[in-house]
């Protein structure tokens, strides 16, 4: 016989989402196993236009968005929220904490993070990655950088979305450099 | 016979939602009616305990879903999207569209928010109001305080979640002043 | 015989000028008598679209170029810097100090500027005004309000400037409020 | 017999201290009584030259030392900190936490930061007046722009410095305006 | 016969100018010859004193008019505007539109400037360049730091600005380093 | 015969703390001998949770009370106070004066302040090391993330309180990645 534990009710889970890819599919869904409802935090909300943040929160929006209902997640059960840095570490809860609805544990496996929400008394909970070599932002930045295969990386309608937005060609052109002396980013 | 005109399919609606009434409910229904799908931004998402704007974003956030719920507003129609200030009012449309899905009309009677999307080349349409002299914030905060009837003007679940986190008596601290040369705010 | 006292070499003159009137020109006229090139700051050069601020840093410059074009004013003469504001007093100076070339003299009559600048060491000297009780810029913001004349307060290019860019509409627009609770404001 | 309860190790108490007063030198010397430790928090840091805030937080330092040091207050048992604003009231009490050694209890009146260190779980205590109607930063400064004594409110090394850095007319230039439709502010 | 055609009104260049080179004077030689008016915008306007960065604006402001004097550029037919980051990209071009005059076309090799105006749907040309090899900031800073020659890169006129305010020594001083775990910086 | 030089009455010593070690205690005492009083500034008083600097300001300031303590510096002739960064050089030196009480004199031995300070026209002194090579925070935090012996570089007093404080895991911790395409931070 199965006893199933009474789940959390409110969950948290932030990622930068630069672009959304099918891991960060994987572990909404992951977390949506353990609580009732999710808040998806959209971190760095205000960066966009640069190599490490490409696209604008409202772009990251709209990928999710897609990326969930391709994949069949309700939209009853999770909520987002575009959340801007405060550069200061040590006011990063306290503006999480006042952009959301309240929540009762924090999903996360980044180590400052869970870090930052551990010494302000918070619940956290790591999440098991789906295969992190390849499902993760970095390496889809590079694959479309070099013009290799990152659509298999990415939710179909996400990869839609990005070409039609023409952010292969932002990501191309943020990489480039008119300065000699400076060599192109990657 | 009546010609049904086609929808515009995304609209943007911001307030400051401090707290939401039953005028937002009504105008986001209104919204709906000529849209496929609402952006609401929750304007000012920064400013949070002073009188004028005495809840957090998130705390907006909750209201509006709890407000278009029981109203019965399908959560699939709508996205709801906290945008904070930009102090310098040239960068506020670029703000909005930065931290939005693409829109194609924006729903105000606010005059500078009109004035300012109407230089950036925006569609922008007023809404109807549902009796403006009471389903109107400022209105409201002033009963919250009096100790008036403020109930009715708010949607039932709004009300609980207010006074769930004590809203009403952090309205009331906040007017206070241990000042005898400053009179209680108002 | 006069006697001819050597020029300052290089001043400084700062104003909002919003909008840019007769009593400006006069000013920029006088301290064009005591040095031999001036630097005009345009302050609070962050701030526009709102009631004591309705022109941008760059609609500002425009209006500057043009009623000192009108008046014959040199343009080897002078340099028009706009200057953002710190919010912290204390940093002021040092900011004026970083947006501008050297110089040796401040000319102004507020007081704050007037009380930074000399707490930090500099020389400032007054200006005497032209008519101050109508070129004055919170009057002629009154007088386009209220849709009394206020072109003969104001270089006649700078009038056809400011109509050009719907300043007037602007301007009115800010003054509108949807709010019953708050009075138009003036 | 007399049993003496156990003091709280640490706490914290804010002003502004502009200028610091009896009714401050009062209130510390309170807070003194009931912990071994005070941390004395200078608020609002940032700001100075302005009416409401005249002193920079240097020379608020400066007038807590003069003060405590001439009313024999121990250096030992007390630490004063600058603390710039949030703006953002929902990050106030992080920002706090941050700038200050650990504390167990806050002495405040101010229904803002008793609002906002209860909200976050903190021990908040009152602190008795001594004649609020007087020993009141607001009527020193009001004392000092008319001209009236005010001298009798504050502590007389504080008075000292004051006069040799020029407060007193620091604060009448501040209170002036060169604008004849901004009525002097007071 | 030669059909001339009609110039562009006004044209924005945007540069950091750290130092001014004789490749900003070729540049902006070149612009000139496709508008009528040029607005020459100083990026970065808040930076100074670090490496990238070693001069103020009001410093580069100073280089600039030196430097287009020496080569007979016309004070007419451009104005020098300052023009601080926004660390936000997605505002950049907003900001840059409100402290400028209206132009048309905007003259940049900066792929990220040029994807930035370009989304926002403005006309962007490129620069030939004058041997970019040599004539580059980054390039005339590394000399300044070595000890090489770096005079014949720059307008004569701006070296001797240059040594004037001992920005030689202020490039050598920024890059030693007290520390030994961390390397000069070059 | 001896003749002693009058001191100068206040200095000022700026430093991170990113923690306070032996070489901090040294200097401190080197300055108290050239001055009747030192302001001991704790620089980037915003920064914390990063690996350069890991402790808050609040965290530094009890640092340097323990490690002075433990070393017989009377707290009488010294005041610690937090000064958070400018971001923006040009404004560092005006931000210190402001936060701090008048001095005199600053004693610094990095490039940068002094660079600053001089340039503002203030007597800049430098420090002579106390074994740089290991009195060094950059190395004391890499013994502290590598488990070599760093709590012999450091007083006592403050070792208790970093691992009281979980300072060790702390920064570990913020040296991890969860990304494979990030290396571990040192």
């Amino acid at each position: 016989m199965v006893v199933r534990l009474k789940k959390w009710k409110v969950g948290l889970y932030i990622g930068r989402f630069q672009p959304v890819h099918k891991g960060h599919i994987h572990a909404i869904k992951y977390a949506l196993g353990k609580v009732e409802e999710l808040i998806i935090g959209i971190g760095s909300a205000q960066s966009s236009h640069d190599l490490e943040n490409p696209f604008t929160a409202g772009e990251r929006f709209t990928m999710l968005r897609l990326g969930l209902d391709e994949n069949n997640v309700d939209r009853n059960v999770y909520s987002i929220i575009p959340i801007p840095d405060t550069k200061v570490h040590s006011l990063w809860v306290a503006q999480v904490v006042a952009y959301t609805p309240h929540f009762e544990v924090v999903f996360t496996n980044d180590p400052l993070s869970s870090e930052l929400f551990l010494e302000a008394g918070y619940n956290v909970e790591g999440i098991p990655y789906l295969n992190r070599e390849i499902y993760n932002a970095t390496y889809v930045r590079e694959k479309i950088l070099s013009g290799e295969n990152w659509e298999d990386l990415v939710p179909k309608n996400v990869v839609e979305f990005i070409k039609q937005i023409r952010g292969v060609k932002r990501i191309r052109d943020l990489a480039k450099t008119d300065n000699p002396y400076k060599k192109p980013k990657k």
